[in-house]
């Protein structure tokens, strides 16, 4: 049996911070003790981390990634094992990624192409959402199977006619599916089929760039698709998680639905919190950089997203990390902002913005933990596995030093692309160790894990209905 | 150094379900291990309790009771030593009572008079908020002493013109004075200006029964006072806390509050959300046995409350605890429901009704955590001494066996009143063991404590704010 | 010159009860002189009709007929000449039709195709607005012409996938002409795609009875499409007339979006202000007479469509009238309600259905002709030919005794169809006396008008936006 | 018999816009008659006034003046002479004022004091609201026979503690026995308990410039005042009428009332159309000028002024003229802003700024005279009388040049006040000439009326409601 002891931290959770020592056995969470008592004193270990001064917390639940992801004929430049890596250097040791039904082929297809991605190559531990691009009577049935498996969760696009988009009748019929066999629809809800009619009449009049991409997709699509996702759930008695919620209308649409009691569910991402369409606007087809959907927005959104995560209405940050290199694969899109692929990185800067909105007042430390690492697990039925310090969890811990400064760049990280979306911004605080089930996979800022220590996670059904 | 182990048990917090051995020292969790770990078994102990199969609960916090409230010519027939007693059966391990400023006497005066009946009375540990009824230049100067000293709450009534009422203006400076120094502002919010004058006009007509009481009291002066008290928070830039909600139209103030973002807390009680005005309309003058004020309300307002606990619109339940006997103390208002003392026992079976809304499917076990003990603990700065198990913590704990059954009556109840609102209610759930940092109170259901054991406990400044 | 004079009744208009004579030269009302002066007095006329103790009031102005539309395999049974017949018994003396655009042919083609149905057939006035079933650049440029010609309106429908739908995009981009040439978009909000598959799984599960029309064409998905169009409208800066609503949901969203001051309005029918679900749970296939889209709610959504039509949230009571013989027609669905024709007969009844409504307490006389005759004759670009009893204006006018009892009953009806949706109602007020532009079309409650008279009338754009 | 004929302008009701000539006879409309028909063409008059290229449209009805009201310890500047003149000159020929009960005094007391000062001084003819003061048994009786009187409406402050103020339960009473009587409560809506904290917080920071005035009177307290004046009028089963509104948020209150069907009102005042707390802020005491309860407000309340009059949340604009001369009275609050006597000059240049509002695109034509001259008529019992241009109405006519330009001046106002709040704003549109019951007040721009025309006008109760 191997033993590590984490000394002299404050432990934060979703609920508490404590002052405990944190003892873990064969890659669990064996115990917690207060510090200086009798019983942590009694504890012996093979491993000592002194986290005096630090924090110590749950290892980050990043519930959107898209690793190696096809879009717009090239592919997402992180791999498994890059984009896991950068994960595990910025305090995530979960990613929920998405496998991908292509249209005509099978949901199994493409959940095995997802699992031979990742098998063998992955730093930190993985579950699966699944992208239904096709509803139909095989794909219903097959998503009772995927439930069983540990595959709970499949994403609907109300956007990109012609490749992932559902209609109205197949959202419905998948909604039902799921309110049977416990499944959760997220939803990518932005009306597609009208943004596409913006998109052509914009490009016809010469409007070709990047910024062009956010004054399309208009906050007021993202907010009708919104609504009609929530009625549809209704109509549907299923519950609804939507992804990347940026535009305040939007927000609104999921308060009233809360304050209705459905189990309505809104995720939003760090550049919807700290970038805008200030960025989307950067001369020299720099812009491309931030193109991502839904858009980013003008800033005066943020104060809704911010007072979204404060009372609930939003749940869950995760990063919709998906990124594409400036160099030959934005710029695939110069001359026609609808052709730069969609996505930006993030995996890796996740818990550091976090803990930067917990420095400017924003959130308090426990909503951090609860937005990033609790309510993702729940969500998604990974808990207790994953997103908290108790006993009977994996030991996934950060050592963070909150008093750490760093500045964010694309010299610096980790992950496999071009540029940083933060490029040289200054943030208070820092991941130092990062445990996966208890072994090292960051120490003291080098990394010590490796390809293929990560493991496929099942999932049971979420955790986190009202 | 005295050690208790509980062995076994499913331990519930308002964040985690974990199977856990339960280690204390000195009155204190020192440590939580994994049932079955050899973290844990490595723990010895003088006692060993075996909650097996068993909840183990952090004690509940019930965050406002009236022992021996003097009112309409009477006294609440609790005493700190009966209430306190009864609260222990119900698994109930800190209670903050109201002392209560007279007009024109100091708050000092009023501590110092509550301070005496509770000091060496108590079986459990105890807090005071301050009612205050009097606000002058010298009143708000207390204030700041009073939250030094660890009385970080003061109520005021937006009803009872002529005894606690406060004009606007008045709750106006005490609010201001609030968010200056840290306290939070607790507020009967009732129209009780316009009441009074329906209450008259009901006896004029020779509307004398019980059920008046509620008509007159009427939802929809709850929900103004509500919403007049949130503005006038607003103004002040001061938090605010409803106190009884119990009118669907209340809970809808409070949920626009907070979709602003206000700090904005709202408390219901059992009675609100297990009662109605069917039992206030019990023949043969029985329905002055649920005269409270707020009244009870229609059936139909329960759902709101349900709603509102489920979306954190609500975030605590408390008792308002006022018990009076029906024989001599209820009958003071045959022929005049206006003078039946207004209140009812409630202190035991709080958390025998909430884990009862567990069964019923209303909320899941660990929000019944939340909102009986964690909530109400950081509410009132208690946190997280009280209203959690963790490391560090007192180890104020119940063993809460979840499947046995039990009938809620006046034969077997332990509150000094000489009737249950709740007679011949079955309900499954029910207290085995409480422990008060670490001495048994009950044990194996029989009463173990002893009047003085309970401590006066200061309080910090509110810890909920968003 | 001819000239006729109204004497001695209550002349009452949108805005004003007058007690006032009417002067009408040549088929338009040149005077209203007050009763009694001597500049009524000095009048002479060849004809003049004695008023006393009746109201006189503008010609109805029915916005929504169908006329022989073609249906589920069958035609409504009311011809252009049984229908404007009918029209003129009840009051009415201009309604606007629809004439229908066939997918992949012009507008012009289906609006030649209407005017040859109407041309000299019709007892009273009429004009067409465009059933734009097929949205595409020549079907734009189209709709530029129809407008300069006086057809001002195009309805578009997000129900019936393949017949009659338009998808979002077709939407936007006729709301974006129409916010460029004036046009009005009418919607028939409700989302025909989720519907349709409510539809399949019913008569999969057996259920063919008319009720199950009701149950599978939700309220929620009539707010959806309600809410969907008010945001392309906004989107596309164009104002919306949403028609037949009849959910409590749909027009909660029409207020929400007109407290944001949009141009959004809403028009509800007479079944659904009379009419419920208990009608289409008739037993014996009888509910097939109420079979309609959108359906008949459950009665607790009247009292939402009364207080939209008080508060001016609705703005219009058209019919929608579309009649199908019970025998033949309304049997087609016998064992499928899906394939029961979609219609109610009631251009008939309209007028002294909303009499009742006055007599009930519902609406002020006033308001009565202000929903049925002046804001459709604004909205439609009608006025003030029409709509109104003023100098100037077309001698549309009803003489209505509003003491006559009578009894709603197929026995008595003109309308070509056989069945009343209203058979056996006793109502109070009925017509006495039609002209048409000064011409009596009924006399005394005989018929004295003839196919011909009505003459097609252009209009102009809306004169309601705010 | 005397007979006027106005030929050949363009008559404009709050429903119609024709072009008609008008016939007068004894002062009363006795016809209208579509300008070049026969009918028009055989009217003889003695007076033949040309309205060619003009606007003939129903005099004003301002239901908000205080002439020599006593505030502070002085006067308001106009006399029911000065004013009334002024108010002709503005194309005004009724305005309701009030009538002030002092404490301790009955109604019948003030009113006589104010019928004295009235009678045979005013230009046009005139009304009385009554201001309650103190609310008692004896008040109450008087409450019914002054409805019986025409005296139908009853104004209480939740302001001016001490001086006007009235209780909540003082308002419910009256209320309730309005909702008896059928008169109508208008309500000056501000917390003036809670103000009166702020302004001596003000005062004592050394606040006490007239900006302050602005500051301490909030917005939310109006919103507050205005939700509770609802509730109460909820409870009471009474219509409401809020006068002067000013913020937002108490729009949005009266939005949300409206919403739920209740016969809620609200008036707003020029003053917070055009201006803003820009103007309170002017250097050198200037601001004192605009010192008026409610307060100006910053400049982005407006669009919600606006947005109400146009979907009629605000059903009427009065001006509250209440005129103090700068020099000797509003002087008396140099050095505390408190002691600024609160009032505006405005009878005189209502009419020309709501057409200025025509002209820049905020309402329409029609809208101008529904809430300027129909719907004030309406709300306070003076239809059809006043209000508008029809067979049998007062021949209260306005001969109107909408395309004249003028500048707004002390210079050359006619209000008995040394200041103009509107000094050096061009507007386009002017008075030309003025007939009250026929006779003529203004014409062509000189003053032909006299003191003593204008009689006292019994009022029935209100014709407004929904």
């Amino acid at each position: 049996m191997s033993r590590t002891v984490i000394r002299g931290g404050l432990v934060i959770t979703a609920s508490d911070e404590i002052h405990a020592d944190v003892l873990i056995e064969d890659g669990r969470i064996a115990a917690l003790a207060a510090t200086g008592t009798p019983a942590a004193g009694s504890w012996t270990a093979e491993r000592v981390i002194d986290a005096t001064g630090k924090y110590v917390i749950p290892g980050g639940v990043d519930a959107h990634t898209h690793m190696e992801l096809p879009f717009g004929g090239t592919f997402a430049s992180d791999t498994f094992e890059t984009g896991t890596r950068a994960a595990a250097w910025g305090g995530t040791t979960t990613i929920v990624d998405f496998a991908v039904q292509s249209v005509g082929r099978s949901l199994r297809e493409g959940l095995d192409a997802w699992n031979a991605k990742a098998d063998g190559n992955c730093a930190i531990d993985y579950g699966f959402h699944m992208i239904v691009s096709d509803v139909n009577q095989e794909t219903l049935k097959e998503m009772d199977l995927l439930v069983e498996e540990g595959v709970t969760s499949f994403k609907q696009f109300m956007a990109y006619p012609g490749v992932f988009y559902s209609d109205d009748g197949q959202i419905l019929r998948a909604m039902q599916r799921s309110a049977e066999n416990g499944g959760l629809i997220m939803m990518h809800a932005e009306n597609g089929i009208a943004i596409d009619v913006l998109v052509e009449q914009a490009l016809a009049r010469g409007e070709t760039d990047p910024r062009f991409h956010g004054e399309v997709r208009k906050a007021l699509l993202e907010a009708e698709a919104t609504h009609r996702a929530i009625k549809l759930a209704q109509v549907a008695g299923a519950p609804l998680y939507v992804v990347h919620v940026s535009a305040a209308e939007a927000v609104a649409e999921l308060t009233r639905a809360r304050d209705e009691g459905l189990n309505v569910f809104g995720e939003t991402c760090p550049q919807y919190l700290f970038l805008s369409t200030d960025n989307l606007a950067e001369p020299d087809f720099e812009g491309a950089k931030y193109v991502c959907s839904t858009p980013l927005r003008p800033k005066e959104h943020q104060a809704a997203l911010w007072r979204g995560l404060r009372t609930n209405d939003l749940q869950v940050v995760s990063t919709d990390h998906c990124p594409f290199c400036f160099v030959g694969q934005k710029e695939l899109g110069r001359g026609d902002f609808s052709k730069i692929p969609n996505g930006l990185p993030g995996v890796e800067n996740r818990m550091d913005l976090l803990h930067q909105a917990v420095v400017d007042g924003h959130i308090s430390r426990r909503r951090w933990i609860e937005i990033a690492c609790a309510t993702p697990a729940r969500m998604f039925g990974l808990y207790p596995k994953k997103g908290t310090i108790a006993p009977g969890a994996d030991a996934d811990v950060v050592i963070y030093d909150p008093g750490a400064e760093q500045i964010l760049s694309a010299e610096t990280h980790h992950m496999n692309v071009d540029y940083s979306a933060y490029e040289g911004r200054r943030v208070t605080g820092r991941v130092e160790t990062v445990l996966s089930r208890g072994e090292a996979v960051i120490t003291d800022r080098e990394f010590t894990g490796r390809a293929g220590h990560g493991v496929y996670t099942p999932r049971s059904t979420c955790q986190y209905l009202l």
